[in-house]
């Protein structure tokens, strides 16, 4: 199946049209071609992606598979109409009509949820948590830490800066990270500027072999990158960070979005803002 | 409709059950209690939700909406047996069932589309990504510009650092950032070390007014943040990026996925991968 054309057609950015539908198509062992169209908000852009659509059909002689979220009428109603010969997965409809009888309300027809949010205490929220989570990477700094929502910890290139920076970018938390370094180790003791913090304190830990083969693309045949070396400093911050009382994941086998979660499933999951 | 209680109910994170089901109610004039409740892969975890979400039911008086996507057999029968008292919406039954159809195929019970994302291409992608965004964050090194896939500019505060990051994290997308600041006006000329990549730029302009605003938040009552010198700086800037013939939208009444999702329309589309 590796023919198959899936379109992404959206009178917003499209990003819930695609999350959604790779998660549907993760379900199945193919391997499609993605052709994203947001921001389909006239009959006249609408005629055209159904035009693409058509052509792709008549190229391939299968039907594309056609994810929307189209909350505005007339879009609609061109995609889902009997001329378009793709396979249409219609996300609103399916959902947004039950839930109007559930509620009693009709829908507002409202384009994305991402739309002017310039003008959102939400959005703003995000942006400066943001900030705060770059201006607190890899302890750059230890001002205001008592406004952070979570420090990370753990040894370089466990995963802390992606994870900071995701759970700042969806969710507004504001994520500083510190690192545990050999000068630490050798103290015996968590960075200074942490201690009155800890209870806000998240450990990420790595398996050993995978942390050196990570360090090894950055300083090929380091110290740094050696795989006793990574061993030790693994063990040193596990023992510290027990010691600490402070929970910890392993990243090993963890995407950012999944140490995310479980973070947020730990911490203070009522500051969430998504 | 202030008692209204929502679940986000996964086998996986539960990103996709939440991005979807917050474009589904902000079809509505409601303001939902989130509760999520990721990583429900076992009969047991599953019937613990269902006690909870039953037991908002008999506290509220009205019953809960639960957004499911669970690929796994056992815990999706509890989630939508009669016991359950929530008004549940079932993402997946819904549309992979039809797919099975037209593809021909089984769908194969995978949990989420982010897990055990460590070893793929892909994922590695997308770490590098967010490394190269950081790196290249606000001009802070001219190195390796070559490997950008964008480069975005514009004056500080218009947005680039969060745009950046989002399209690091989210597609994957080398994009370095780089300030257009009055010594490029008084110059009159491009910072040197982007002419050789014009072709790369995109920009970002602001209102002046909103800008002004957004800088007096950080540095209050400063020449920076006066409403003359935001409006000088956008003019040059804007004349410069004209002359240059780069592309720019407006950031004032964007959030960071509409800019990105016009950007990647305008730029090197087949690099994405998300």
């Amino acid at each position: 199946m590796p023919n198959r054309t899936v379109f992404f057609v959206s009178d917003g950015t499209g990003i819930t049209a695609e999350t959604f539908g790779n998660s549907i198509l993760a379900q199945f062992a193919i391997k499609p071609r993605h052709i994203r169209r947001p921001f389909i908000d006239s009959i006249d852009k609408a005629e055209k992606v159904v035009s693409e659509i058509n052509a792709t059909f008549d190229a391939e002689g299968v039907r594309p598979i056609v994810f929307i979220t189209l909350a505005l009428d007339d879009a609609h109603q061109v995609l889902t109409s009997p001329r378009c010969k793709g396979f249409v997965m219609d996300m609103f409809k399916a959902f947004v009509e039950p839930l109007e009888v559930e509620f009693g309300l009709k829908s507002n027809h409202r384009i994305g949820r991402f739309s002017d949010a310039a003008k959102s205490q939400e959005y703003n929220d995000r942006i400066e948590a943001i900030n705060f989570s770059l201006a607190h990477d890899d302890g750059q700094s230890a001002k205001n830490l008592e406004a952070a929502d979570v420090i990370l910890v753990g040894v370089s290139r466990s995963g802390k800066t992606p994870t900071s920076l995701y759970l700042a970018m969806q969710h507004g938390i504001k994520a500083a990270n510190y690192p545990l370094i050999p000068e630490d180790f050798d103290r015996g003791a968590l960075p200074a500027s942490l201690a009155p913090h800890k209870r806000k304190c998240f450990g990420l830990t790595i398996d050993p072999d995978r942390l050196s083969q990570i360090r090894n693309e950055r300083r090929p045949g380091s110290k740094y990158a050696a795989i006793e070396n990574c061993r030790a400093e693994v063990r040193e911050a596990e023992t510290m960070m027990k010691r600490a009382g402070i929970s910890w994941l392993s990243s090993t086998h963890k995407s950012i979005e999944e140490i995310a979660t479980t973070i947020l499933r730990d911490i203070r999951p009522d500051r969430l803002i998504y």
